[in-house]
């Protein structure tokens, strides 16, 4: 099994460049951090090779002979890790593919930076049983470490694309599937629409809300009524309030 | 107007010692942080005293004469701070006194730890005209900077108390307001339950739910269903789905 102590070896260089969303696009990989997760990007077939810790061991359970392993110092983890305590395993992933061409039911995300908020928009999207998640340009990149955290393991079996949310309007337009924008401004009590089997929801940026360019587009613009004194909602909120509201299961 | 440059100073000491919850509760007082937060502090009337860099300046809109003013350098400011880049400006609060007699709604926290998701709820909360929040024994310090943040100004106008939720569930029951716990394993689906205009609702921690204490006094056990593969929904965003769905506006 290959061995790295330093954390200047050129391999471990590469591996860091995949915090970067520069180099994530240019070679379609990206680091994926912790047990749990890792386990989850097994189970995608996506793990090209996995960095292990020389204090940690890989789980018996995992099925891992046909995937190759380097083993590291802590030192190593360490740069490859965005958290103050690394857990001693790291995975370099391809990036994720899927057939989105009969999505029913879709969450447009536009322009969301929080990457907090968009991983747990993408797992409030996948628990509502939403078909798949379109994040669009100016929004957080799917493959950054903390949207990947924040998703809790929904980034590897659920359809989240990077899409372009103008090209993903006019295709369910095309197919004429309602799309409901967000807007506090412009919009109707969420309430008002009735439960469906397709939809898109467009959700927007927590300042500027959904670009004006889209609102203009929708079928009709929903907003949740605010009844206290709180100048808004967090978007996520938004998102699993409006999501849980319009889906009909 | 007083002026300290030391972070060494005794004041500065003590002001500091208001970022652990012991303090806090001893002297009843707290530490507010940032421009738009410290506004809506002194719109509560709550505002002991302001600290404000030396570089910086109080907006003339605000209305400040009788409240005592130390010109600080920003060093004493980073130490009154838990974030990275401190805005410059930070009140000392006193805690603030609700009536909480007369509540028809209100949710109760149980035993959440993470600032974030505390305060998130509690913003949720205010958001869907929940009359209270009563946050138990094991939660995280409503009066932790964090939380204080994600309140992003609620706890300064919408009534959150510390409170023993056992007695809450006793003074609910002995109103005959029903008490909707939250279960992912003894629960209903939630869309059973009718929009009322009294009712409580008790949301626990992410990993071990709801106390079974708690569980076992209710008039009935909640939950929102997990369509797609997602293990579980992050706690404030179940929150958000329930209230809005729970209360009768």
């Amino acid at each position: 099994m290959k061995r790295i102590e330093s954390t200047k070896n050129p391999q471990v260089k590469q591996w860091k460049k995949l915090l970067t969303k520069k180099e994530r696009e240019k070679t379609e990989l990206f680091l994926v951090e912790g047990f749990h997760l890792v386990e989850e990007a097994l189970k995608s077939n996506i793990v090209e090779l996995l960095i292990v810790a020389e204090t940690k061991t890989i789980p018996t359970s995992w099925k891992v002979d046909h995937i190759p392993v380097v083993i590291v110092t802590e030192a190593v983890i360490g740069e490859l890790s965005d958290t103050e305590t690394p857990q001693g395993i790291v995975a370099v992933c391809r990036h994720l593919q899927w057939n989105v061409a009969d999505v029913q039911t879709a969450l447009f995300i536009d322009a969301v930076q929080d990457p907090g908020n968009v991983g747990t928009i993408i797992r409030t999207a996948d628990a509502a049983g939403i078909d798949a998640v379109v994040v669009g340009e100016g929004s957080v990149d799917i493959y950054n470490a903390k949207v990947i955290r924040a998703t809790q393991g929904s980034l590897f079996h659920f359809p989240v694309i990077k899409g372009d949310i103008g090209q993903w309007i006019a295709r369910f337009q095309n197919r004429h599937i309602p799309i409901y924008g967000t807007s506090l401004q412009h919009g109707v009590d969420y309430r008002s629409v009735a439960p469906s089997s397709s939809f898109a929801l467009i959700v927007g940026n927590e300042g500027s809300g959904v670009s004006e360019q889209w609102i203009k587009q929708t079928t009709a613009n929903l907003y949740v009524p605010i009844y206290g004194k709180a100048e808004s909602l967090n978007v996520a909120i938004a998102t699993g309030i409006l999501l849980y509201h319009l889906q009909k299961k």
